[in-house]
């Protein structure tokens, strides 16, 4: 489809994003042509209310757990035993497996998010299914089977053989990559994660695993580790680097962040997760002050926020209490930065360099909405549209210029 | 229009809620029959993927702040001074307030809230023209001149006299009266205070202010009435009592928390916007140990979340980051808990004996949703409809059974 949309323009930045009137030009499924110079007339749609953003990113999130959002309020090893692991159970139904995954590829769409890093389950067939089902659906990204052989149910654990075998037969669907993905040190044998690392440099594959989200985990690492650091340990095995994820990160030591910095991995920060489950406040200017790369992400189900501008704004949130604690109010992102972070910032982490921005030659993954008029006359309309950010705005997530979600009045 | 809707039916009980497949009959704006023992066939509208709740309550706004929802992040007294106090002081046309509270309206009902009490401005004729609007929309609830003598712009401030003289002269219009709102007592000077007390107990109308908002704020109260607390004040000048709304209430010494209960007053939670002006964190389950009535409110425009159902949500989450410090997971409100306080609780707070429930004889202000169908499947309902809640998902917002907001399909 070749069209010319015209709106307010949410265009990331180095920094932060700018937000100006203007069109885009989209031809062949590619922005072709951006002009900021003000609002066009007589263009397929669009006007001095319409919104046009790039379509948002989601840097970590369970395909699975979209049936069971916001189920229990249970702390996390609690909530994987009763809540999560049952559900992941009936992924040994291939069929089943691939209907969440639809089902979730159009929640994801619904809410303007067309890129993501996934974990899948423990099972090879529902994990290919995942993966062609999101392809399909044109989503970008990848999407992991979750490697676990200890310390969870027995019908979800595999011997690690067997899981390396699987994983590494694992194929691309069009724009969705397979993604080592060791669950996390707990659920995941020294020889599991040591082959994790190893098939990800022989396959050239990311990884994504999670990292000090709660401290019954660390007792439990300690336990099963002894004294190596947490992230030591994922380093040793050769699970760090510029394309590994780690999600959550809240209990790191300097000497942890330092080795993270040092490997160029990812911290995917999850705010909502980590106060629905009762982890702890990731502080993100710590972080930032340590140079590590960081992400967002929605950790559907742990999260409970599928929209990812609320992830967003709870990210903003998170940052005002810790600072209510610290005083350092110059942690507090602004709402251009909380902008940022979930278009190119999330982009950048995921290594996709036509994605997160709008600009000529990038795809035209875009979100087209229509916000409350008064978004735009408001003192701060970057700060209106991130805190009272309504899903109905939405109408329509475009990828490759095609309607992906909604629709677009003739 | 007498109908009868089918669904589950959310029908706050003593404690919580009850989500129930039935129908709700609904016979000249009135609710006559409730049946909680499966769905109807052929009725008006409704399914087994509907959800039918009571219209939602708001303990907390500012209307004439819906136009600056989210600009700044500064706190409180710098956030008035550049953000709130100039959108206030173009209450000065009558007209623009009349048309800024007809939009709050349409945002109101959009999320399905039905009943109100809100702060208007310092201006009498339009606080008039607020309270005829709401009225005429069918809102339910109270709305108040905001009465301010100092420490505000000059053109904000009027004198004790002329201000106590004005708000005796406001006048009901349908459903929402009148009510007496000291802003607070920083911007009211002693006068003011014993005025606006002697004016309640006169008209007989309740009272809403606030109080102990955040430090700062304290610093200043001590500064201008010495060691009194901050609670006995407003005690002192008779503006305490089972009618009176307080407003965040976060820092209160155990003896201010005793005479608000003693005075049967009502503490209106605000957590969106305790965090988004970086006031602090009220902790409920310590208002709860000194048996303070609650109630809560989205607090437009220091809230910057219009929908109460994420403010409950909002609510729970401030609870749970209050227990990661006290390890009190007890005082973490269950999803019951949190749909209570935004119909029934809330509807007691403001002495609406016919609002917020789902019983035979109340006024039929109803929310007619058909929220993501996984809702009813998942091991959670309700906690699953607070937490991913959509706005997407309302269909209609009911008024005494007639349609104020969406549409009944036929």
């Amino acid at each position: 489809m070749n069209s010319t949309y015209t709106g307010w323009l949410l265009i990331p930045t180095d920094t932060g994003v700018d937000l100006a009137p203007g069109w885009v030009r989209v031809i062949n499924g590619i922005i072709t042509e951006v002009n900021t110079a003000g609002f066009a007339e007589r263009v397929e749609f669009g006007d001095d209310s319409t919104l046009i953003l790039p379509g948002l990113i989601d840097c970590h999130l369970h395909i699975p757990q979209f049936p069971v959002i916001g189920a229990g309020g249970l702390p996390l090893l609690t909530w994987l035993a009763q809540v999560v692991f049952p559900e992941e159970a009936k992924w040994a139904d291939a069929d089943y497996a691939e209907a969440v995954a639809d089902l979730a590829a159009t929640r994801l769409l619904s809410v303007g998010t067309v890129a993501i890093s996934a974990f899948a389950t423990v099972h090879a067939e529902a994990t290919q299914r995942a993966i062609n089902v999101m392809g399909r659906r044109g989503l970008r990204g990848f999407v992991g089977q979750s490697l676990m052989d200890r310390e969870c149910p027995p019908e979800l654990a595999r011997p690690a053989m067997q899981l390396l075998r699987e994983a590494a037969k694992l194929e691309q669907c069009s724009g969705i990559y397979p993604i080592i993905t060791p669950r996390f040190a707990i659920s995941c044998s020294p020889e599991l994660l040591h082959g994790a690392g190893a098939l990800a440099r022989k396959l050239g594959q990311p990884v994504q695993t999670h990292l000090a989200e709660t401290r019954p985990e660390l007792e439990r690492i300690a336990e099963l580790f002894g004294d190596e650091p947490y992230t030591a340990i994922y380093d040793r095995f050769g699970l760090l680097g510029p394309r590994s994820l780690l999600a959550h990160c809240i209990y790191l030591s300097p000497e942890e962040q330092a080795i993270i910095n040092r490997s160029g991995s990812v911290a995917a920060h999850c705010p909502t997760a980590n106060t629905f489950l009762q982890s702890g406040l990731m502080n993100k200017g710590a972080m930032e002050q340590a140079a590590v790369r960081l992400a967002l992400g929605s950790d559907i189900g742990g999260g409970y926020e599928r929209s990812m501008v609320r992830v967003a704004r709870a990210m903003v949130e998170t940052a005002r209490i810790v600072a209510l604690e610290s005083g350092d109010a110059e942690a507090v992102p602004s709402a251009a930065q909380a902008w940022r972070m979930i278009t190119r910032g999330n982009a950048e982490a995921l290594g996709l360099a036509d994605a997160g921005r709008i600009e000529p030659g990038v795809r035209a993954d875009l979100v087209i909405a229509r916000p409350d008029p008064e978004a735009f006359t408001s003192p701060d309309p970057l700060g209106f549209l991130l805190h009272a950010w309504d899903d109905r705005w939405i109408t329509a997530t475009l990828l490759q210029g095609d309607i992906a979600h909604g629709q677009i009045p003739e």
